[in-house]
């Protein structure tokens, strides 16, 4: 029987990134992943292969040659069963692999709501981490019109930008309010789908969908308003569910979400098996509840803690809770969010103070390119610790979005940002005397001292 | 008598972000600026306006705007004199002003070395800020072919690239081996170099200039080793000096390098005199030395700590030494540096381990306009705590840069970023598993760790 000293299952970011930490901390240990496909797909990038990367080909990870020059096995199979006792995995091939630690990076696969009559005909799709799946239904999208977005988050509204600059007619539909109603305070999501309409997407909110007609092959969609909408092909992107059957199977604990127990060291309840990324139960750093946030960015973190501490735990390396930093963007606009939106602290019990300042994103404005810049902050009102922040921006829109991660992280107060220190450049950041992280901290101060 | 409660000298970056500043904080006190011109210039723009926004119309500092919002008095005028005895500034125009409290941001003005023979002939100039003097400076370049910058500092570099973009042939020429030679260490400065060479600068380091020629108007500058460069221009970008006639003349204290005296919370010996920005004396946050870095960043971090303690200290709102955080660019490629090189920081006597990692700043690398990204964190061995960073990317470096300051300003160590979760996004950031601040820290850990 094959032997290794690590195995990890899976190999999208989290895989990838748990292997070579784990070789990298333990050079002398063996360390060999197990996934499904050749080519895996750099997961963010999936919705950018309709258009501007053009191809999945265009998206590959190179995580062969990272597995080659940090010293990791490769297999290419699938996982079957975990036999816990006897710690062996089992393969589809009748492989069977012996470890000393066990890795669960599984993944996640997209939602098909239960109750949505249609969503077996032809012509509707969804958006699976899966090189052959994406190939062939870029290949049938070719010959479509009109396609309808179901569900407005982070994947359906990059998707419903990029098919539009594909050529076709897209109709983005969502229940909510707004696209990105979740991850957004009402204000910035109105600016995300305001941008999103100015390049030709048709939006649809506060409707949900009742059914996907057709016959044989989609035709439109029911909303629940009556509208029916004409469409050649639809994509569903309304969220994605753990894959834990393999957990599950080995008699591992899983969350209320279903997603896999860990701690904070992201160790299952067996000390030998951790589980990372979409697979594994996340807890938001700030609520302490349960998060439903799936990022690869996340899984990275999750998988680098895993990776130090498989063999002897590190105090001060664990993973605290999810922050969900995230950013995307529409064109030259970026919108970016960490940590808690107003709302949600509201939502969530807290009595925050927020500052906003909107300001441009090189100095002077004149300059080509300059771009609006707009900051948000969320503070808690008695401890003035930055619980969240908004980002609307340009292109540097995710570096500031992940200055934002980092204040909340470290629980950096208001006072922590008001006596920064930044650097700026004319062509690079906004001014020195309107810097709008900055800018917006001077708000919520003048609020906490009641001067505004 | 004309009295006011605060009475901020000068409006560049220091002196707005004071007085906007010390109103907010103080609604109810008046506060007056006295600024020698109508229209202040944006500093760090100063370089642009040769070709990018092409006048210094385009690049004004919104200061009356910002006062006019804020209640903040403006007298034009020039301060020529202070009696501490009687808290009295007395102005060129004979008009007297009352204050209680007195904030120094006199600036700097461009160095000409006493040595230097020909710096008197026409058409050698300086970069001081100053509308009058570049308006007329660049109508006279217009019409000068070969101009030849001293002097390869951050001016020096931005002002060769941009008047190469007017169309001029320039020739930069720097004594130290380097272009940038004090900012970065040496291959990032190569870096530099390089770029500035590919877009059409001839560069002449390790060189130093003896003496300018010329009859009446400037013909060339002779090099200490003989070399005779042809020049209808000279542009002198040396360094600069604070301006303290003032404050001499007013008694207070000035440092070795002739700046003004202050402690951290920027007070002068006179505990009703602050002192901000380029005229104020710097310490270095790391080494506690006296530091020549000159920032308007820098100026304005010290601007708003002197606002808010000007009438009551705030013991968490001080500034704690200069990080020195700045970026330029060079076309789409920037450059950034916060805290100490390798070069500074071993000469200073620390104990350094770096880690470097170079990336791409958009993932998939294949996504149009994708920038490699290097970073190089220089790590104080017994502490495992940032000292400093460096980064060469796209036009994200300023704002990654800036996240780079704020884990040095917070005396955050490497295991604080392994740790970090950071959000990534294709057309935004690098790879959540290549991120390459997270991966420069791998690095040092794992050199810590005897691994490599």
């Amino acid at each position: 029987m094959r032997s290794t000293d690590v195995l990890v299952i899976g190999s999208s970011a989290a895989g990838l990134v748990a292997a070579v930490t784990a070789k990298t901390v333990n050079p002398d240990k063996v360390v060999t992943v197990v996934r499904l496909e050749e080519a895996t797909l750099v997961p963010c990038g999936i919705p950018y292969v309709f258009s501007t990367v053009e191809t999945t080909d265009n998206n590959i990870m190179p995580s062969g040659k990272m597995f080659e020059n940090a010293g990791v096995e490769l297999v290419i199979g699938r996982a079957t069963a975990i036999d816990r006792e006897r710690k062996v995995c089992s393969l589809e091939s009748g492989e069977e692999m012996q470890y000393d630690k066990l890795v669960l990076a599984t993944g996640s696969s997209p939602v098909i709501p239960g109750w949505l009559k249609g969503a077996e005909l032809d012509n509707v799709f969804t958006v699976p981490k899966n090189k052959v799946y994406l190939d062939a239904m870029q290949e049938k999208l070719a010959d479509c019109a009109n396609i309808i977005v179901i569900g407005a988050g982070f994947i359906g509204v990059e998707l419903s930008d990029e098919l539009k600059a594909a050529g076709h007619n897209v109709t983005l539909v969502e229940r909510l309010p707004h696209v990105l109603a979740l991850a957004f305070d009402e204000d910035i999501a109105i600016r995300a789908e305001d941008t999103l309409k100015s390049r030709g997407v048709t939006v649809r909110t506060g409707v949900g969908v009742k059914e996907i007609q057709g016959n044989g092959s989609v035709t439109g969609v029911l909303l629940e308003n009556g509208d029916v909408l004409e469409a050649d092909a639809v994509v569903l992107s309304v969220g994605y569910s753990p894959n834990t059957e393999l957990a599950v199977q080995a008699g591992l604990a899983v969350d209320q979400r279903g997603a896999i127990d860990v701690d904070e060291y992201m160790r299952t309840d067996d000390p030998d098996i951790f589980a990372v990324g979409d697979c594994a139960g996340k807890t938001d750093f700030v609520t302490r509840k349960p998060s439903p946030v799936m990022l690869a960015s996340t899984a990275c973190a999750e998988a680098r803690t895993a990776g130090i501490n498989l063999f002897k735990l590190s105090v001060i390396k664990t993973f605290s809770g999810t922050i969900s930093i995230f950013a995307t963007a529409l064109g030259d606009t970026g919108f970016g969010v960490a940590g808690l939106t107003e709302t949600r602290a509201k939502e969530e019990g807290f009595d925050v103070v927020t500052g906003m300042f909107e300001g441009v994103d090189k100095h002077p404005g004149t300059l080509p390119g300059a771009h609006k810049q707009m900051v948000k902050l969320i503070v808690g009102r008695e401890s003035n610790v930055i619980l969240g922040g908004e980002v609307v921006g340009g292109l540097s829109t995710g570096e500031l979005t992940n200055l934002i991660g980092f204040i909340i992280q470290n629980r950096m107060d208001v006072n922590a940002i008001l006596s920064a220190q930044i650097g700026t450049h004319p062509l690079l950041t906004a001014s020195p005397a309107g810097y709008p992280l900055l800018k917006a901290a001077g708000m919520v101060s003048k609020k906490s001292l009641g001067l505004i």
